[in-house]
């Protein structure tokens, strides 16, 4: 079997693979996410692909602003608090997995007083609607990192380099 | 700004796009996955890329087979419970966010009575060790996706088409 | 070694395996892409990661709109005919090869007479610039895809199925 | 529009973004691939999935080693000659774009005297068979990768660092 994997080639990918990365979310404080609703911890940035991960934090009872994911997926998987889109039937409940295609379009709304906290890897951008479906904002890998880079400035934390993929 | 994202083409898409996936893990049984001392429930397979995602259960006070993850990344955000790999320094614990790089090689070990439960994404092929390093299994997506199956057909169980993108 | 890759598992995947695709580029038209210098033949269409794969054609000695690559990458291999962008110094010739990382912004500039052909896969969105940074229009899978289906019908032509995965 | 991309926010972006990548293929040579039939040219390795993408040329009149791709899809635009699957088929032309979903399993053979180039992009790994269908060997980032590096050692090149991402 060593044509498969022998050691040579087991010492040279060890010595060449990137490092890997460990984030105790613990040790990230909630960032503040422009609305005055949501916060994040930010976890992976790939600038590679333009996609990020994050813990995101949504006080209860609100509803966010309609927005559409514009060429990138999400994929969430619910961790605390129930929320739902007003565009849809199901409710994430803590354990809840979704998958959002590109493209979609949706308004998050938290149910209850709990605040909900969602693991999101997102690509693309987001973009914002006011009421007459114009374009008012948009976010992507760079607008969440710099709210995380403009934070730690602010408050004079040290920038993690190892949360850049 | 009806350049931006015209009515039409807001149409258009949401014809289009796929529908997206909601699974409530408390609905997915725990599937065995070979050896004893672990189990699975499948989230999303993704066909397409090679990737797919899952939660996945592991006794406590174990040590796993010693595996490299061959042409694909692991991402990991522990749930439950405290694992560490035996070639590293950390320990995971709930909260701990995790990427490793393809070709990582690890002996996963939990520590303590409680079981663990992580959230995992993972791609490429995970490949086992014997002690004198031949490889001697590996599992991918499609043998993850047919020991689901498998377990569907064993048990009666309705088998779910929207784990599948 | 049955272990690594038995018989049942082959024929397991390969009853479940996505079919290929093959596209003969001969026969897929060339279709405008709207300002009446560029025109594209779709090869691709992720709708699940939201990339797309399509050969670009551009006309000699033109300068297209300025744009940004928001929340995605550009890979692209020149094919025939010369361009650079006019904030870089290199020049895309036959057989170069580019990785374009998410974010970048820039002004394709065709060189010569010749027509430009590269093969491209894109992800996120394009946003193009007026003079004031202003954005004026976007694209992304959506509109690259109803450009497509607008001409197929259009020209009473066979719209294919099997460019979307 | 200032809230879609201000200045502020091109300007972070344009510092923080990765450079781009431009590679020459007329600078890159023909590097062997084990088994005196084929050739290959690097041009980028993505460390953090797993993928790579190179032209890949082949001799006429050759069948190659019959094998699977475990955890990762194929995706080639040919460019010279003609070569086709034992088990498919259809036939790649200069000009033909083929995508192969993660599993595949097939047998290349290039079809007349005239030497095949292709651009292939992959991931995961490849596994070869022999005539038992045993895996005989099997090839991902890192072997290509090191191929690369030893035939740069051996020849005294210059190891080039920007193909790396």
């Amino acid at each position: 079997m060593n044509k498969l994997l022998d050691e040579s080639l087991i010492t040279f990918a060890e010595n060449l693979q990137l490092p890997e990365k460990v984030v105790d979310t613990d040790t990230i404080p909630w960032i503040p996410y422009d609305d005055g609703n949501c916060y994040f911890k930010p976890l992976r940035f790939d600038f590679t692909s333009g996609t990020w991960t994050y813990l995101f934090k949504i006080k209860g009872n609100k509803t966010l602003t309609r927005h559409r994911h514009t060429g990138g997926s999400v994929v969430g998987y619910n961790l605390q608090g129930n929320w739902r889109y007003a565009e849809r039937d199901w409710v994430a409940k803590p354990g809840t997995f979704i998958f959002e295609p590109p493209g979609d379009i949706h308004t998050l709304i938290t149910e209850g007083e709990e605040e909900v906290i969602t693991l999101f890897t997102l690509g693309g951008a987001l973009q914002y609607f006011d009421e007459d479906n114009q374009i008012i904002g948009q976010d992507d890998i760079f607008t969440v990192y710099k709210k995380y880079c403009d934070f730690c400035k602010e408050h004079g934390l040290f920038q993690r380099v190892d949360l850049i993929y």
